[in-house]
């Protein structure tokens, strides 16, 4: 049974270390935890020493990615394998005194929603062979989507994420703001926040798009501009509403 | 039995036409096309000619914006129901000749992508009670989420919709475009792409806001804006990862 240890509880290590105590394949035999309090549910393996450390198959550092370097070279062993969970770094970023590799989570992670991490592609990378099948075993472990990519193909899959999630998200909490300034509930663009994100699974994005920009109706998109109060928003929505119409044109 | 006729045959009134006609309580009397071609399904009910339109309880008008007053205008009866399917627009631009309505479902419609209409939210508005009331019975037998709003609250509404849904589903376009262009499947993005949808129901969307520019990670933004090679990216890269930022600090 792989021995794993997780270095850093933030959203991403929190998931991790529930995932790994929940499977029947993986030992979770510690936590690292910069904050002196442990989590709650593993009040006996969190330590915030790192000197501590105990013995792991594979030790996963999930930390914030300008943390990543730093905390890999604070490590007191040599030669074991250590793999990060960011997105946008090399292996090699953890330093040579230990072996490394990537194991990175496609997903977005908050406090206080459970994740199913089954369905979650895990995105694996070493340089050693025996290191990549140990990542592998652990990936596997977890998740039904484990996927073999490179640190150049991995960085483009981040950056598509950024637009697809965080920029998506943003959107939302623009779509959010404007409803509580008008006393309409959120909820209300639920089914089709829900709608928009499956329909991308049967019809290319391109082909779904909707809307008055997609439509060339020029009428409806001044009345929204006029509506809009705040200026980042006017431009969000001009920049958006002209980037959808030149997409179209490509069509 | 209500008698509904549905004019316009396009995304929206290929839905309602599907919903009206699968309702037990509705009767599907006619559906207007403007092309010659009868839809296949409704082969003995479609007429491209307006003057031909047989008496119903309840006309929705289903074309775009700005053709409503137009179409309506050239009914060839008076003081009957004509409620228009549009966000942005008063009952009033369907003209004074007939009583007027909107009735708004708030979803994005494709072709050849199904909708489960008892989930769609209707919002429904008439000037007078009575039809406001026929409104509410046809709204009702297809729907269970259903909203009396007001056209100024409507458009605000229908605004948020093109944050949270056009915008969006342009974002998975341009995600989509970044992993064609490096031979990475769109479909790995796919859990996270619903994970991020769900997560607003649970926590707002504020709050569930991840990724590097919420986090303030100069570095991978700035090789993220590196790494496009598309201008129009380029500028909703800097112009969303800002606005994340900014509104980050509100919090």
């Amino acid at each position: 049974m792989l021995k794993i240890a997780i270095i850093g509880f933030g959203n991403v290590g929190r998931a991790l270390a529930q995932a790994v105590h929940a499977s029947q394949e993986l030992e979770l035999v510690q936590i690292y935890n910069r904050s002196a309090i442990a989590p709650e549910n593993y009040p006996n393996i969190t330590t915030n020493d790192l000197s501590a450390l105990k013995p792991a198959d594979l030790y996963l550092i999930s930390v914030s990615d300008r943390s990543v370097a730093e905390v890999a070279g604070a490590l007191p062993f040599e030669n074991r394998l250590v793999a990060h969970t960011a997105g946008s770094l090399p292996p090699q970023v953890a330093g040579t005194r230990n072996r490394n590799g990537v194991f990175y989570p496609l997903q977005t992670f908050s406090k206080n929603r459970p994740i199913d991490f089954s369905t979650v592609p895990i995105c694996i990378e070493a340089p050693l062979d025996r290191d990549l099948k140990t990542l592998e075993i652990c990936a596997r472990a977890l998740s039904n989507q484990v996927h073999f990519i490179g640190t150049d193909a991995r960085k483009m899959l981040h950056l598509s994420a950024v637009f697809a999630c965080n920029f998506t998200n943003h959107l939302y909490a623009i779509a959010d703001d404007l409803c509580k300034q008008h006393g309409l509930a959120f909820s209300l663009l639920e089914p089709l926040i829900l709608e928009t994100a499956l329909k991308v699974r049967q019809i290319p994005a391109a082909s779904a798009q909707t809307g008055p920009a997609i439509r060339g109706d020029k009428k409806v998109m001044d009345a929204h501009l006029e509506l809009l109060a705040n200026d980042t928003h006017k431009q969000i929505y001009t920049l958006l509403s002209g980037a959808i119409q030149e997409h179209g044109k490509k069509l």
